[in-house]
């Protein structure tokens, strides 16, 4: 099955470029012109570099029949696999190192959790029954509540901001920060220098990303959607404040992403960018609009600079293909993942 | 009651008056010097134009203790009442002028609306009984879903610029792109000018504000926060779409005000405009906040040119002029109400 399907997507990638062969000339020199190859210099010369160097310059060429006016050059990007690093989940993910460094924290006012799912499986470090039991969606909710524990959005804030400057990545042992895709990093510059509204649509926190979307992607708060609680308006002689309460007000993943792009932006975007299953509804969008679209999806398959791993995104790459999506092989596409690591 | 307080408002009025005569020639100076009292034009000389011009001027100066960074120039206006007429708002609210020539246009399929509120009232021009029958949340939310009905956001976004392109205030009768208040146009444009981010946080449906928010208020339509449907995401040969569904996720008014600029923006404002009750929790939020922050509360007090009203707004005047928060009266401020009377 895995060989047929990378023979199906090798065979695709021959034709699509028998097909650009002709297109190629004139689109390198027109992008080399404005120099804009130049910007996606961790890119390797490929089929993926291609069309996003021909989208671009077709959406933004004023004389081309694909022009498409800046206020709608709407891009979303997935965040854990799309911009950044996050495998395996329970054991890597930045939210998950911070849930299970607070769930340490909190552990003895909470003499339960020694025997409760998922809580007790964190406190013995138990890591492969941890990734078996978060599977169970009222496990990992019974986390996400726990972890969420009435704060106001001020505390919240600076309390994710104080681990984000201590905490390491648990196996590349640098800052979070540093865990981005930097031929990513040099994507969302190039579409920034062509008018592209970029916006983070993520399963993640939206609060907990936001506290790094504007310093390391460029990315402004408000441009981040993500998972929220339901937020509770106090008002006192001090003026409001927000608490977060214990409820989560949907988990913002496949359809949600869709629904939630309408909720905040009210336009179709027209690249997205995932790497899994949970970003199939965000790509349909994308391609069921007037506009000419690009849908990128990362496949993790380096596991020497990365991880190589498919769960979660079988469908994703099935659908790609018989799509026609643009696959992003972080192995062949990528001259460098992360800029902590030599080319 | 009423006496006492416009005596209040006048009393505190003069004290400020007092209070700021000491800093007006040089906050006029300044203002004046870089041009920016020029687009004031069509507010009077008075308290709240020299509230406007000092904070803008204030939290734009670096070598000021009150400058705000330009990411953090958050500011927050209500539509309905702060932006534009809404009053009397079962006749002449545009949302409900739609709602009243849809319920029309759909009767023949609902023949059972003859009989039952508020669609009989509708059907039958009875315009008090309406208003009176919108007062129970029951009957407005039955409107509201029916009006509603199961489109796709595309199919909505069409019908409704229809609507905005044919339509008339039943009163002023020009198109309601028109009945936007002159000089909070002018407002805005000054905020803009100094790198404000400004969004609409509006109890209005968000889908139908943004089809006239970038064209009338230069707002993008990811900077309008106001109430939806819940969205039900389809993916089909053709791509994804987005149905509006019968039900609200939740009515943007108040708290949810408040709550939902955390949910899209992620910062606490640092200016809010609103006139109603319904505004306060987002006014709370800005003074609750650590930097310097200015909140208009609009008071409708000019019936010859607009309406004179205080339904919905009691408790904003009162606690307005008990925080010392600055209103704006439309009759004594606003040299101009619309563009299209003579000044």
């Amino acid at each position: 099955m895995e060989t047929r399907r990378r023979l199906r997507i090798g065979v695709r990638v021959l034709l699509v470029g028998v097909m650009l062969a002709g297109l190629a000339t004139p689109i390198a020199f027109r992008a080399q012109e404005r120099g804009q190859d130049d910007l996606l210099a961790s890119w390797r010369n490929g089929q993926a570099k291609t069309a996003i160097l021909s989208f671009v310059q077709q959406v933004t060429d004023k004389s081309s029949s694909k022009y498409v006016m800046p206020e709608e050059r709407i891009a979303a990007f997935d965040d854990g696999g799309t911009l950044s690093t996050e495998w395996p989940i329970h054991v890597n993910q930045m939210q998950m190192v911070y849930a299970r460094q607070r769930v340490k924290a909190m552990a003895k006012r909470q003499p339960g959790w020694k025997y409760q799912e998922p809580f007790k499986f964190i406190l013995d470090d138990e890591d492969e029954k941890l990734g078996r039991s978060l599977k169970n969606p009222w496990n990992m909710l019974d986390l996400l509540r726990a972890v969420n524990q009435s704060m106001t959005v001020d505390e919240f804030s600076s309390e994710v901001q104080a681990f984000l400057k201590t905490a390491k990545h648990p196996k590349f042992k640098v800052p979070f920060a540093e865990v981005a895709y930097k031929p990513m990093l040099e994507l969302l510059a190039l579409l920034r220098a062509n008018d592209f509204k970029i916006y983070i649509v993520t399963n993640y926190g939206a609060d907990f990303v936001r506290e790094l979307s504007e310093s390391v992607y460029g990315v402004p708060r408000d441009r981040v959607i993500g998972t929220t609680p339901e937020y509770e308006f106090k008002d006192g002689p001090e003026g409001g404040s927000l608490v977060r309460t214990k409820n989560l007000s949907g988990y913002n993943e496949k359809s949600a992403k869709a629904e939630n792009i309408q909720l905040h932006i009210g336009r179709r975007p027209i690249l997205v960018a995932g790497n899994a299953d949970g970003d199939l509804a965000m790509m349909a969008m994308a391609a069921g609009g007037k506009r000419p679209f690009l849908n990128l999806l990362l496949h993790h398959d380096d596991s020497e600079r990365e991880f190589a791993y498919v769960e979660n995104s079988e469908k994703a790459l099935q659908m790609a293909q018989s799509r026609g999506w643009t696959i992003v092989s972080m192995k062949n596409d990528f001259n460098v993942v992360f800029s902590f690591q030599k080319e």
